[in-house]
Order: C-alpha cells, then structure tokens, then sequence
C-alpha cells in the first residue's frame, strides 16, 4: 500500500518542520504559513494533512513522546530470568534513554521542554504528556521487576508515593512498592540529567555514570 | 533612597509582566509593546528601564534564577555542628526548595522551562542557568557536608562526575567527591520531581517523600 506510506511519511515531514518552527520560534510561532515555509511545500498541502494549527501542534507532542518511546528498549519484559544480563541491559538502556545524545537531540529536548512548559496552561498537551509519563513508569517498574524479581501487579496506585514507604530499600514495603518507588526516583533522576545534559552543563557520559552507579547495587542483588 | 528603592520596584514589575507575556506567548511574544501592556504602563517606561528588548529578556532570565535561590535556605554552612538539627534541616530546604508549591510557582516553572528550552540556542540564557545551577551545586556541597562532615575542598573539577567513584556510599572516593555525586544526584532528582509536580503529575508532598527518603540515610549517618 504504497499510498498509505506516503501519507504517513508526508505526515512525519510536516512535523518535522513544526519542531523546526517551535525550536526557532517558540509554539506561538507556529502558523500553516511558518510550517508550509519550513518543509518547503504550500500552506494547502499542510492543511491537508492537518486541518487546524491546534491539531498540528498537537500531533508534534504525539510524535516527540513517541520518538522518546522508540528510543527505549524493545522487546523487554519480566519473562525473562529474574537477574539475566538481558534483563539488566534493558533496565539500563531505559535508563540511559533519558539522555539526549548529540545536537539533534539536543534540539529534541528543546522543542520537548517547550511543550512541558506549555503543558501548565493546555490541558491537552498536559495529557499527552501525562499518558506518556504513566508508560514510561509502568514500563520502567516492569524492567526493575526482571531485574530484581518480584511478580505482584505493580502498586502504580500508589504511584504518587504518598502512601509508600518512601524509601528505597527492600526492608520495607512490597515488591510493588520498591519497585514503583524505584522507577519513579530513576525515572525523575534521568529527567533532572537530561535537562543537564541538554543545556550542556554535564557530558552524555557523566549523566550516564551517574545512572550507572544507581543500577549497580541492582546488579550486584 | 526613596527613588533608587522606586526604580527597582518599578523593574520588577516590569519584569512581572514580561513573565506573564513569556507565560502567555512564549519568548518571541515579547516586544516592547506587549510587555507595556500586560503592565498597564507606557511603551516609552519599559524602554526607559530597559533599553533592548533582549536585555529585558535577559534581566527577566536572571531575576527568575534569583528568585529559586532566594528560596532556598538562608545563612546555612559548613560551621554548624556536623549533623545538628540544623544542618539537617538547611540541607531539607536546599532539597525542598526545587519543588514548586501552589499554582503561582507552577506558571513560575513554566516561565523557567520556556527560558531552558531557548537555551539551546541562546548562549547569554545558557550562561545565566549555567552560573546560577553551578552555584547551587556548591550550595549542595555545602550543606551535604554540614551534615555529613568532610572539610577538604569540595571537588568541583570533578562536576563532571566521570571521574570520581560514581558511587554515592562512603566506601570509595574521597570526602570532596562523595558530597560532590550526592549533591549532584539530589539535585537532578529535584529537577525531575520539580517537573512532575509542575505537570500535576505527581503532589508536592509526594516529591518531598521521595527527598526525604534520600536524606534519611544521612540523617542516619
């Protein structure tokens, strides 16, 4: 179905050229005319494929998340042996994929933080990313679960934290427990790095390192 | 000095309103005009306090960076007892401070998330957060050590982190680089949390649990 492909691939394109525009001008910068002029197409064409501007600057949220998804690990889960070196690679390649790497990146996360700082008025955008946010730590608590063991449904109940035992350590609380309470300090350490990381303050490596030295006691389990 | 207190207070509102601008359009909504506006005051008195709408941006960037550090704890240092009550509870501040409270610091964070993500491409904003996040490393190190003791010179070189111990417990590296990993960890661990509570993703109580947890280890100490 060659036609649907090029939809898709037009589609991408277009986006694209929106984050062009948000990194350059902010989301307010963001008109049919910016983004036609961008990709170099006409503003029909990109009407065409998104029918208003808000739809657009959405979908360019929906794509952002979903890039940071693909960076992830695939395939992972809990079935394989509890400690397995496979199990410990996917942890840490979800870890590590908080980091951006190189300028391209870089540019990701700008128009990335563009949108969380757009989130606190747009409801919308504060959905998509939210949604995204709760995958993200469903998924991380599954990769520590292969790595540490422990099979009961994941308390993301308790997901706000307030209701755990607050601590990290495996005298208190159920698997559950220490398993979400883990995810959600890896997964708020890999953001708080990757802002570092992004504005140049830290090398890729050292915010690895930093993430490496919290897997290792896992490792080691 | 009543009139120099007068100038000041008039630049402050200025840069008020240029937050509510930055809040409401983004960084390229910011003119001379739109800022005037959103502070019921004429083009001709913004441009009497800022001559350049670049050095209002600026000035705007800086009095933000300000503000997170005025929120943090005050007078605390290395010369109280090692692990008094106080100390531990200037290094709770240092920690609690980057999460914001209430639904005015949200559109503060929101404010500071549009400034990290021009970053990328604005070197003189880059700067700005780059001296003010330096800064509150050395604050950590500081406090990080009034609790735990250690009274070498805090290993900033090593900031980058590659190079120390990448552990954070004491059984490696030497005073300077321990504080140095723990400062350096609590404060990408704020920097995370500070985002989720800005996206109502997670309560404020739930990030100071999930702080605390991480103090009370040194509380222990």
């Amino acid at each position: 179905m060659p036609k649907i492909v090029d939809h898709a691939q037009r589609r991408t394109e277009i986006v694209h050229a929106l984050w062009q525009v948000i990194y350059l001008k902010g989301i307010d910068g963001v008109s049919f005319r910016s983004v036609a002029e961008a990709a170099g197409i006409s503003i029909g064409r990109v009407q065409h494929y998104f029918p208003s501007r808000s739809e657009l600057i959405l979908e360019g949220c929906r794509q952002i998340v979903d890039s940071a998804e693909a960076a992830g690990p695939e395939g992972a889960d809990a079935s394989s042996d509890p400690g397995s070196a496979e199990a410990v690679s996917a942890l840490r390649e979800f870890c590590f994929a908080f980091i951006p790497a190189g300028e391209t990146m870089c540019i990701g996360a700008s128009v990335w933080y563009t949108y969380v700082a757009r989130a606190v008025m747009d409801e919308q955008i504060a959905d998509i990313i939210r949604a995204s946010d709760r995958a993200t730590l469903e998924l991380g608590i599954r990769l520590y679960r292969a790595v540490c063991g422990g099979d009961g449904d994941a308390e993301t109940d308790d997901a706000d934290g307030t209701g755990g035992t607050g601590g990290t350590d495996d005298s208190g609380g159920t698997d559950g427990e220490v398993a979400t309470a883990w995810a959600m300090r890896m997964i708020a350490l890999g953001k708080g790095l990757a802002q570092e990381v992004m504005l140049d303050e830290r090398s890729a490596a050292s915010a690895k390192a930093i993430l490496e030295a919290e897997l290792e006691p896992l490792v080691a389990h």
